[in-house]
């Protein structure tokens, strides 16, 4: 436990999945001393409250951040314009604000279009973890014990801020790294944003198809895994492919002449070719697992 | 426990995954007096002696044959002719024979090749089960409990044969149907197959990028998942892409159409597209989840 709470007061706008798992790993570490939850839908705010996530909670972002130390932003990427917008004009001057964007490029623009004199107090942050279910009562203290969390300051912001804001996130168990705006939005458009859409382009092709009931009946445990991220929220991964368009088009694009010369393999029925490849696959993903 | 042994000695040919676990679930329930193992790796077989799953082993599979009333081909789908040559002139009339291959045309077409008389008593099954783990070390007796198992009787077979496999494979805990070949293959294709050349596909194209590394690094819960099945046995799907070749060049084709207009969709931004097709994908698997 630490004594001195690292965080006195703690605004979440946005009590989900990451916000709900944030607050209740700071709070069993010590490390904040109140959390003010905000959010839309009060059954989920109630349910916030009785999970010990939040101390309070209200509707009103503006309201929730005045005197707060920390502002976290966990709303779905489409909702932060707005979130800045409200309480940009009631942050103290000496609050650190940080988002849990998966997409950084959009949400730095939309900080510059609000925060005016407070920018060099906001840190854009990216814990590269979630599941496919949302909601508070999807959270867990523990969710970011051993993940990733990448911050990507820009020219403006204050290392005393993103000092802060790295301090918060290794108290939650994360190894913390730092790298270009541009540089996340590429990576994570390989990594997350171009499986999430191969998974949902899948399920939904499989789910137009006149023989989909008997196919869905049939699927084995590679398929629960396989297409577990096309369970993720809609509108959620709707502004993710809106907000990095042109990185997740490129990598899809990429992906689809990848997956032509997997066709032309099969079509000429080039067994070595597909054994190299499978192999070589198996070989990466095997190393992968043994990194993790 | 069942009191007489549905089954008095069943001969292995294969002691993998699938082998191995239908033999110690088998045993587990009483079903079977007997087991011999085939198999080609020395090690493998002594580590199924030692988990019980088989009580000797050869490896000659005609050997293995005589006097068995069972029969289970457990091999890679490219292993199979060679085994069906190898039993058929050791086989029993009473013997049962019946394989557990992903894919059936191709062995079909190898047992009308070399079992001549023999025939009506080949019962051609698939346990949909399995991991991407591979080896009798990865068995487990429980591994097709609540599974389905597909049986695809030909023309030829014989009723009986057909009930036998059936009650073998309903002992394990599985649910059995009955379907022609072609629908068997052409329902996998979409469930199983495809979703194993996409993960391959994608694992193979980002362990190709300059930045693979990195990529791999900062991949979360969700690359995890969607990749686990690119970590499966290579020569095992190697032979089934060639083995059911038809079938998944058209599903792959299929899919690539379906990504070209997600492609479309993600070009001109359009969320409403996007949202749409997300929300389908999302309810088509959660109803899926909800039948499992």
């Amino acid at each position: 436990m630490i004594e001195t709470p690292l965080i006195n007061k703690l605004a979440i706008i946005g009590t989900g999945l990451i916000g709900g798992s944030l607050a209740r790993a700071l709070k069993a570490q010590g490390a904040v001393a109140k959390v003010i939850g905000v959010g839309r839908n009060p059954q989920n705010l109630e349910k916030a409250m009785e999970l010990g996530a939040i101390d309070a909670f209200t509707h009103d972002a503006g309201a929730a951040v005045v005197s707060a130390d920390m502002v976290v932003l966990a709303t779905p990427i489409g909702a932060m314009e707005d979130a800045f917008r409200q309480i940009a004009p009631a942050l103290t001057p000496q609050a650190v604000v940080t988002d849990v964007g998966s997409v950084k490029a959009v949400v730095v623009a939309a900080a510059r279009r609000h925060l005016g004199e407070r920018l060099p107090r906001f840190v854009p942050g990216h814990p590269i973890a979630g599941t496919e279910r949302s909601g508070v009562t999807a959270s867990e203290k523990d969710l970011f014990q051993d993940r990733h969390v990448v911050l990507t300051p820009v020219a403006e912001t204050e290392p005393q801020a993103t000092a802060l804001v790295r301090q918060m996130w290794e108290v939650t168990g994360s190894t913390v790294s730092e790298m270009t705006v541009a540089q996340h939005d590429h990576v994570l458009s390989a990594t997350s944003h171009l499986p999430h859409v191969l998974a949902y382009t899948l399920v939904d092709h499989l789910a137009h198809r006149e023989d989909s009931e008997l196919l869905f009946r049939l699927a084995a445990g590679g398929f629960y895994d396989f297409t577990r991220i096309a369970s993720s929220d809609p509108v959620m991964w709707r502004d993710i492919c809106l907000g990095n368009r042109e990185a997740i088009t490129a990598a899809v694009r990429a992906y689809r002449d990848a997956l032509d010369q997997m066709l032309d393999a099969l079509d000429r029925g080039d067994g070595e070719q597909l054994s190299e490849l499978f192999t070589h696959a198996k070989r990466a993903r095997d190393r992968y697992i043994k990194q993790r």
